[in-house]
């Protein structure tokens, strides 16, 4: 142990604990760090010592909050990495009795629900600055560089700055490709870090909410590609594989693409199976994609992809009741797709998942526009694409394209409306379209891809149908409608159980 | 003004509330009602007058809610008729200053969130009795026969069931069609009335809410199909309205596709269009699908047309965007459905919205058995269906169905297994899938339409892909997964940095 005093002091050594803290000391930083569990500190200090080899230790752990304040310079900066809910906030009482002060910052880096965010920042003003970063990324990416989204009071950031971006993940500027180096006391110095400040308390865990439901929605759209090729073009996991990898040198670059391949290519060593044949079709759910798609719903965005996506994990879990109706239910009477037609059926599949994807981030992105007008928030989109380009689980060369989309215009108000993506979607619909329509034709189920689709044709056209669903609601609830040959705000009534039905200004 | 006591009092004559009071008058019942709006007093005895001829009035108004209280017999039953939210705790209070006691019933009718009830009936425990009535049909349900869902003190509800079956709608118990007969002093007494206690505090407007998800995905639909005819097909408004009128001559007899044919065989008076086309095509929302939609994510039930559903009225009022959107984005280049084909494809779009309809149904009744289940009530599925045939929006013979499913199996655990409607959809999926088809070719939305396919073919597959998902997350997250061929509650976990990937038991 050193005799000067640290520089963070770190609270929860679990998994993201400690591989965060690890990630600091790859970077210079002195951590004290405290955990309830004293296994995982040892566990820290051994992993530490090995991978430190002769350099001197940069983490030092403590027995209690009032040791871990005396041991890290004032004014303190503090990072938890604690679950969710409760804890944070034990936490901070803790430290206040340990003689917190004012003007020391608290860094909460768990999945907090966004409001409980900005409840805290309220409870604690004035005896500690509370302030937050949604870490994504996993183990990997706490451990060797992440996606941080850090929001909350200005001046906090100015300190805390330096040091994101030192552990966050970077972006060589040339490919636009993460640089990704996986080396204890070796990090990634060069490169464009991605971290941003997001904004006010709050804003940076919603992003991150956001990309968990974009991340839900990118999932959902592989596993319907992989479900037709298996299903409907009747290849195996090995073959998908190299689809798979094919897609990875292209547009479809990307982590999710990429780990999926490698998921397919792998034998279980036991049965001698394809893995993905042995693993039950049961898909868990942590909540995130839940909330973007129910903050989607009560901001008044349109975001159905990521509700479907949401959607299809919960009936997943449903597998007694799916087992019934897979014994009772009918489905069309139709052969697999000849070989022939196979190249032609990837390729289609390939366009359907491009396209669906554009829609996705749409969707998102969308979303977190008009929660930043509700909330008050300036937030900067191609910021926001760039910081998710590596470290975090949607990382993709797409976001590059993105991030350029709203480089050219700040105020774009949908991506569907960037010209390289009107451009992209033009030229790859008609696949799309095929795709969706021979799913439906087979039995498919492609909720997300399908969804896509409706979105895309819905958000182009100038004239919905919803003229009728307002006569409909004039007629049995007198909730009345606008005419189209005057102003908005005029509204109308028709008597409808009157003769003639006469129109009434209201 | 009579000397005797009246039965009833009633607060708030607004519209619903003028209607209700009427209709309880029309059945024999004394109400004394109370306002803060003295002409709407005035307006309910004028009415009340002119309707009632010379038979004595059986409505009277009153100044104050201790007026109200003295005008009533005790133990006091008290009708709320204001709005939801703050308004009606506003009047408990008050009515427990005016003297209301622990035995008085106070019945809340309004669009309350059910949640709210549920703290209400709380908060007013020793009081009073709070109950709640969840009321559909809207004005004219009120005046002449509306669909009750009433929940709460089973001993409130002995009081009240003879009241609510008087004022409920009528169902023929042969045709299972409503009794509709809108004579002002002359209330339908036959037949099988159209309310039903359905559970605790809370459970009647839980209920209620599912009624109008099902509603929007019902309505939403129906634009749908009305899209497709009018873009595809090129018909005209009063063609559509001819097709929806030999609908429901059968199996899609309902409120809804009737009222649908009433609206497009409307021409507006001034510019001789078809009404339809001048109304602006931006749907309002009040709120109860958005909370429905909310609920089945939050409860993890699937009900992802209901979703969609809410959705597309969200994009809907993106009305400039859309305009925007409509001159730059590229749709597909195909012309309109040959004149020859029109029949087939109105075939297909009556059969596809006749299967979506049944999953959209079976989506609610998902969702309020998984509330139940959650809640600890005991819903009567059957009974719910029955009360909802006549009085409320989607009153529809297909509910006689419904009903009759429940009857055969009081445990079924979803609508999608029961034998009628597995032969419904078995027989018509095949136009289903060829319309959702078509129109993604098109490039028409079919939200609704679509994502039910989607939600049937997942329903009814023993294995979905969520197996490749589960995989993904053990990559990038270390979520761990359950194995095929072992007990589910063991859990695996793939090293998957590590060479020949290892699969270690958690």
């Amino acid at each position: 142990m050193s005799d000067s005093l640290c520089d963070i002091g770190f609270i929860g050594a679990g998994v993201m604990g400690k591989n965060l803290i690890l990630n600091l000391a790859d970077n210079g930083y002195r951590v004290c760090a405290f955990d309830l569990d004293h296994h995982k500190l040892d566990a820290l200090l051994e992993q530490d010592a090995r991978e430190r080899g002769d350099q001197p230790a940069r983490v030092e752990t403590c027995n209690s909050y009032t040791e871990l304040l005396s041991r890290v310079k004032a004014p303190h900066l503090v990072i938890l990495s604690v679950p969710a809910g409760a804890p944070v906030d034990d936490v901070c009482n803790k430290l206040l009795d340990a003689g917190l002060k004012a003007d020391d910052i608290v860094v909460d880096t768990g999945n907090s629900l966004w409001t409980d965010s900005v409840t805290r920042c309220k409870r604690y003003e004035g005896k500690l600055i509370f302030f937050t970063t949604a870490v994504s990324g996993g183990e990997v990416g706490a451990r060797f560089g992440a996606s941080l989204m850090p929001s909350g009071d200005p001046y906090a950031w100015a300190r805390i700055e330096p040091i994101w971006h030192a552990i966050a993940a970077k972006v060589d500027p040339k490919s636009g490709q993460p640089i990704e180096r996986f080396e204890p006391g070796n990090p990634v110095t060069e490169g464009e870090p991605c971290a941003a400040y997001i904004g006010p308390i709050g804003s940076g865990h919603f992003v991150k909410m956001v990309h968990n439901g974009i991340e839900y929605a990118d999932m959902q759209m592989i596993c319907e590609a992989y479900d037709v090729m298996r299903s409907a073009l009747e290849m195996t996991p090995a073959e998908i594989a190299e689809v798979f990898r094919e897609w990875n040198e292209g547009k479809l670059n990307s982590y999710l693409i990429d780990i999926s391949a490698e998921v397919l290519a792998t034998v279980d060593a036991e049965t001698q199976q394809p893995l993905v044949d042995i693993i039950l079709d049961r898909a868990g759910q942590k909540g995130t994609g839940l909330w973007t798609a129910v903050s989607s719903l009560e901001v008044g965005c349109p975001a159905p992809s990521i509700a479907e996506a949401v959607f299809a994990r919960s009936l997943s879990t449903r597998k007694v009741l799916r087992g019934r109706a897979a014994k009772k239910l009918h489905g069309p009477d139709i052969g697999p797709v000849p070989e022939a037609e196979r190249a032609e059926a990837i390729q289609q599949l390939h366009d359907a998942l491009y396209c669906a994807k554009i829609c996705v981030y749409a969707q998102g992105f969308d979303l977190m526009k008009l929660a930043a007008r509700e909330q008050g928030w300036q937030l900067n989109f191609a910021e926001i694409a760039r910081i998710w380009r590596a470290g975090c689980i949607i990382r993709a060369v797409f976001l590059q394209s993105i991030s350029d989309a709203y480089e050219r215009d700040i105020k774009l108000s949908n991506l569907l409306l960037d010209d390289f993506f009107i451009e992209q979607i033009a030229s790859n619909q008609g696949n799309w379209r095929r795709a969706v329509a021979d799913a439906s034709l087979r039995g498919i189920p492609v909720p997300a891809l399908s969804s896509a689709l409706s979105y895309y044709d819905a958000f182009r056209r100038e004239s919905l149908p919803a003229n009728l669903l307002q006569a409909q609601r004039d007629f049995f609830g007198a909730h009345t409608f606008s005419r189209v040959d005057r102003p908005e705000n005029e509204k109308y009534h028709v008597q409808w159980s009157e003769k003639g039905r006469p129109m009434v200004k209201v």
